[in-house]
């Protein structure tokens, strides 16, 4: 303890650079969020997954292109060599392709990943941040398992349990269509993952800057202008049928088959009532390579303002990077289908999958500042009851007493404090119980403990209300006449963590 | 992709050693463990924290004495050099020094730690494994806060709430009463810790080898068995007498200390009811250099058989590294008084804390053997209703309807499935909701949907119940009905999962 002798620490006291720690407030809020999308998740029959928080290395290699330089490794101290999960999808996958039991699965996971990447702490971009994963892997009819997806995005779901319903927008697009129109337009087939990125920065920068990047990787001004005409369309269903109208690009296999599924996609989501959500947008493209159908991610004109034009993506390395605090969150979910990312564990299975990956800590910025504009307060532990006393000059302090009292609260399942001093004064008493925002209070006196009686006040009533002062009430009665309290306490006593809306 | 070109995966599909997948049954096993452990702590007034899942190194050295071989390090790419968690102890003292604001805390932390040790996965000793802790910071009223520590450990409190309450004793004892009887025994100043130690070894090894432990590490035979003629003491609060009447042990102001705090202490678990769960246990030593008063830890018969004579303890690093099988599971929790932990971190700031870690995995694999011998069975998913379809030769499956009455329920909060099948044959959709133990299933027909009605059925009655067919039903009326029966559901529809007690 050379820190004790000298008096001081020598090291700067932190977490590490792009980590947190979670409390008070902060903690009860992100817990909510946490509580809305499992109850969503289990709605859906999904059934939960945890993984650990490293994989052997060798699992984690060749999955993430260029980003594999984000990846954290533990250091070589003999035996196996480990890196910490990127995200929660590779996981996934290992553990599909282990358990070859398994044909059909929901499987939903909320738990924290790792990049080393360059935060951006005040957009909610951390280097370990949670990652609320919902996938659905196994051979089913086609798109029923992607519309469902859609349906647990928005609509009496997530989004809409969150509050933050009417704010959002997925923008959809489908992988086949997107390679098929680049071959259309005349992209060379070994050049497509690369164009498809260059297209995937529309929503950053303007057009002439995207077709330079396209002539700087080798197209010519006429092929990427041809891109340029399709990437700029987007709209709903309707976009459908203009793209069915175009018999160059029906002509195309890939094209022909990705349309085919947003058909069958949009009859689904009418069914499941989100077809009013979705914008089929051509020049959303997501940067990881695994998708093989439909890819979509979630905006909200409230986490990209409008003078951005478009709104940012997370994943992709160089997304938004900015500090600048006009640019909003990014999007708050995004996914897609992989039917070819087991097959890298286990090469004979086929075990195809579509899900989605809700970004909590943008959720988390999001609610937060509304929180704070509508100066809502939430309370960072939740007792019910403090059990206080108060005495004359032989006031002992009712220490055993008290406790005696909480722990019949306690049995009963009540959340129950005292001060745990031998004399506290009633002054600081209540100055602790109004602190935490504890609703009710129990206060032992000594007169009314030798007739067996203890007050029962509602705290925080305004000076005048009836029942201001509270009521004795018999001893033996206190845990029934609480839960009576608590039971009613949807109104006056709720405290402001209870009257939250989500 | 060279893995699927081969048509092989040139390494092992595996998680890394000493770590697991938690999914299905498991899961929804441990996510109760932490519910009920969640709800006692919260019922104390607890707030949550959360903090990263790596710290500097810094941090972490100089805090785990031998045992810091066993910390993870992450490899050095550039930047702070970080190792992953040990513990949530320290994290919470780090917390603690960084924030000069908080004067008095209750925190509550359940979170994976990891340790590079000899896993023994039977027994749920694992690398990557969850501790949950509950600890009180700040300056008290002696002997208060560690009370109710005792107060949450047993009793109406986590392993009442498990079932396991009749089965658990508190083995307590007092750093300041050890290292004073160590003293009056004869032992120098700069062995105690050394020896201390070596008691810690008691409950695994005869006296016979701990003393010739104790000789070789410098002590006389005499010295020794004075030793031993003390650490053999254990009973209840009687033994605070006959330590009392112990004048020369007396005479050691630690010894005094430790016995006053013991007096104090015993009055109020008396007021707090959990007197009867405590054996003060003079052998007692735990591992951790950090405590100072108070320690203690639970044990069960059921986690430790009769043969062994003592329980395993958690923590220190040799411990119960035995595979044999009939050695049990070890301690279920353990904790203690630490009152200068945070002055590694901030010198000046007085920041006694006392807490208690429960061993969860543990827990969990106690929980387990029983649930398997009473053939207990846990559903993997809490789907309620599995919405089908059947029809005759000129059936299209109805898919669209199934998603919309699906839609109806999800809307309603009700948790609900449909076979992702455009025409799928009514015995699947019955051997799919069977299952997954689906209670309820709603059954649509082509003459029932014209006329408005849908078929209501709960799944799972025996022949010849009068409502095994079930009833057709108002198609509105649909979600109200679901919900009747879900509310009468605790007896007859009530799954498995919802019957277990705990």
């Amino acid at each position: 303890m050379a820190a004790e002798k000298s008096g001081k620490v020598s090291f700067q006291l932190k977490t590490p650079k792009g980590t947190r720690d979670w409390m008070g407030a902060d903690m009860i809020l992100r817990e909510r969020i946490f509580e809305t999308i499992t109850s969503v998740f289990k709605r859906h029959g999904g059934t939960s997954l945890d993984t650990p928080v490293f994989e052997l290395k060798e699992i984690l290699a060749g999955k993430y292109g260029e980003d594999s330089k984000l990846i954290y490794d533990l250091a070589d101290q003999g035996g196996e060599l480990c890196a910490l999960r990127y995200d929660l999808t590779v996981p996934f996958a290992r553990w599909l392709a282990m358990n070859t039991s398994i044909q059909q699965i929901k499987r939903y996971q909320l738990a924290k990943v790792y990049r080393r990447d360059q935060p951006a702490v005040a957009k909610g971009r951390m280097r370990e941040f949670f990652q609320c994963d919902f996938d659905t892997a196994g051979t089913y009819d086609p798109m029923v398992p992607d519309a469902e997806i859609l349906r647990i995005i928005c609509r009496v779901e997530v989004f809409e349990a969150l509050g933050l319903r009417n704010e959002i927008t997925i923008k959809l697009n489908h992988r086949k269509i997107l390679d098929g129109l680049f071959a259309v337009a005349g992209v060379p087939a070994e050049k497509i993952r690369s164009i498809s990125s260059a297209v995937d920065k529309l929503d950053k920068l303007p057009w002439a800057d995207v077709k330079k990047e396209m002539e700087e990787k080798g197209l010519s001004p006429e092929v990427a202008d041809k891109i340029g005409e399709y990437v700029m369309l987007h709209g709903g269903r309707e976009l459908l049928d203009t793209l069915k109208s175009d018999a160059q690009l029906l002509a195309n296999d890939d094209v022909a088959k990705g349309l085919a599924d947003l058909d069958l996609l949009f009859r689904y989501t009418d069914a499941l009532e989100v077809t009013d959500k979705i914008s089929f947008d051509l020049s959303l493209a997501r940067g990881l390579d695994y998708y093989t159908g439909l890819i979509y991610e979630v905006v909200a004109p409230i986490s990209a303002p409008q003078s951005q034009g478009k709104s940012k993506k997370r994943g992709s390395n160089d997304d938004d990077l900015s500090n600048d605090p006009s640019v909003g969150v990014g999007s708050l979910a995004a996914g897609g289908r992989y039917d070819n990312l087991v097959n890298m564990f286990a090469p004979k299975r086929a075990m195809p999958c579509v899900g989605v990956s809700f970004g909590v800590e943008r959720v988390f910025t999001l609610l937060k500042a509304r929180l704070e504009k509508e100066k809502a307060t939430l309370r960072s532990s939740e007792v019910d009851v403090f059990v206080m006393a108060f005495g004359g000059k032989t006031f002992n302090g009712f220490l055993l007493e008290r406790m005696a009292i909480a722990s019949e609260l306690w049995r009963a399942g009540i959340k129950a404090e005292y001060q745990a001093k031998v004399k506290p004064r009633l002054p600081q008493q209540f100055k602790a119980a109004e602190a935490g925002g504890v609703p009710i209070a129990v206060i032992l006196g000594e007169d009314e403990l030798a007739a067996g009686k203890v007050r029962l006040k509602v705290l925080g009533l305004p000076d005048g209300h009836p029942d201001k002062e509270g009521s004795l009430i018999p001893k033996d009665d206190l845990v029934s006449e609480v839960k009576k309290l608590l039971a009613d306490s949807s109104g006056d006593l709720a405290s402001a963590a209870k009257k939250l809306s989500i």
